[in-house]
C-alpha cells in the first residue's frame, strides 16, 4: 500500500485545517517543520562529516522553514549560513531572521561564493504552492543546486519542480535530482519522480485528519520528528 | 564547575529578553520546551514501560508546556490524560487544547480518580513564578503527587517548592521528592535540593545569553532537545 500524496490544493487546504479548527500557529508548525529539516540533516550529514551548511531560503513558508532548520541546525553543532535574497515581509519570517542574528547565523550575499565554503546544501526555495516560473534570483541558483557535487537536501519539494508533474523539461531545474527530499507533513505528487532518499517530517497530524485526507502515514520511531521511507512512501 | 542557577527574577528576564530583542514567540518557546519535556518521559519512561502518562497541569506557562508535552507523547505512542482544572485564558492555552482534544485526548474531571489509572505522571502545575500559596484544588494534588508510587517528572520545580528555597518545610508539598525533574532552558536555584535524575531542556539559548546570564549549559548530544545532568548541572 502505497503511502498517499497532497498535491498543491489540498496540501494549502490541510495546512488552513490545522490552523483554523486544528488550534495551530504558523511558529508552531513551522518550528516543527523546521525542527523536522533539520533531524533529517543531522540523519544524513552528521557534523563529523563537515559543519558547513548553506541553506538557500525562498520568500514564503518554504524558506521560514529553512530558517528554522537553520536555527537549530546551529544548536547541533553546525555551521550555517543562510542565502535569503527575497526576505518574506511577514512579522514572522522577521523573527526568524532575528533569531539566527542572535546566534551570529551569517547571511551570504552572494549564493555562488557561499557554495565555494560548505559542505551540505538545505534547497528551502520553493515548496507546495510553487508554481510556473522561477523569478530572479533563483535560476542561477537553481541551476548551481543542480550542478553541484555536495549533497543538497531539498524540502517538501525539489525547487522549480512541479507539484504534481515533477521534474520541469526546460528552465534551471531541468534534470535537477536532488540528494534527498524531506515531505513536509505527505509527500506530493511530484515523489514519484524522486530518485534519492526520502524522509517524512511534520509529526503532529491526528490519524483523523490523517483518514480525512487519505493519508498513510508511517509510524515515527521512538521520539524522532522524522521517518525515513521509500519513495513509495513505505518505511524503511 | 557546577551550572549557574536562574532565579525566578532571572528566569522571567530572560524569557521577555527571547521574546522581546530574542525575536522568540512564546508559541515557539513552550513548543520547545514542551517538546524537551516529552522526550524526557521518553528517556525516563518509554511507552513499552506503560503507556498512559497522565499530566497535571497548572494555570500558567508551566501548564502550557505540560499540554504541549502531552500532544507529543500522544504521538510517540503514549495515551496521555489531562488533569487540567484552571484552564489559563489565553489565547495560546485555548489552542493547545484544542489540538489535543483534536487528537481525542482525554481530559480528567477528578485528578485522584485519573490516578488509579496511569504508569506515569508529569507535574506541570506550577514553575518558576510560583511563589507563595497552593491555591484549591491543587494541594490534594500535590499530596498525592507526593505519596503516589508512580514516578512523577516534574517541570521546572516541583510543584509547591520555592524557587530560590527549596523544599516547603509545611503544607501538601512537604517531603515531596519526584524521581526527576527537567529544568527549562537553565535549572533553578531550588535544583541543590532535588535528589532525582535531572535533566535540562530547551536548547534555544544563544552563547551570549548564556554568558549574559552566567549560565553554564552543557553540550546537548545530537539532535537531541534535553542533555542529562547531574544535581550539579554537569553531563553525565
Amino acid at each position: 500500500m502505497a503511502i498517499r500524496t497532497l498535491n498543491a490544493k489540498t496540501a494549502g487546504e490541510l495546512d488552513a485545517e490545522l490552523m483554523d479548527s486544528g488550534g495551530f500557529s504558523l511558529d508552531q508548525l513551522m518550528e516543527l517543520a523546521g525542527l523536522s529539516v533539520s533531524q533529517a540533516v543531522y540523519k544524513l550529514h552528521p557534523p563529523s562529516k563537515g559543519d558547513r551548511v548553506l541553506v538557500a531560503c525562498g520568500p514564503g513558508n518554504n524558506g521560514g522553514d529553512g530558517l528554522v532548520a537553520a536555527r537549530h541546525l546551529h544548536h547541533f553543532g553546525y555551521t550555517p549560513t543562510i542565502y535569503y535574497p527575497k526576505q518574506g515581509k511577514a512579522e514572522l519570517y522577521k523573527r526568524l531572521v532575528t533569531q539566527l542574528q542572535s546566534l551570529d547565523v551569517k547571511f551570504a550575499e552572494d549564493f555562488h561564493s557561499a557554495l565555494k565554503n560548505t559542505d551540505y546544501l538545505v534547497d528551502a526555495i520553493f515548496g507546495f504552492s510553487f508554481s510556473g516560473e522561477v523569478r530572479e534570483p533563483f535560476p542561477s541558483v537553481i541551476k548551481a543546486l543542480r550542478d553541484t557535487k555536495i549533497p543538497v537536501l531539498s524540502v517538501d519539494a525539489p525547487s522549480s519542480w512541479h507539484i504534481e508533474i515533477g521534474p520541469p523539461e526546460e528552465g534551471p531545474g531541468q534534470g535537477f535530482q536532488p540528494e534527498a527530499l524531506i515531505s513536509l507533513t505527505a509527500p506530493k505528487p511530484l515523489v514519484k519522480h524522486f530518485k534519492g532518499r526520502h524522509f517524512l517530517g511534520g509529526r503532529f497530524l491526528s490519524k483523523q485528519m490523517a483518514q480525512k485526507y487519505s493519508l498513510d502515514i508511517p509510524p515515527y520511531p521512538g521520539c524522532d520528528q522524522i521517518v525515513e521511507v521509500d519513495v513509495q512512501g513505505q518505511k524503511l
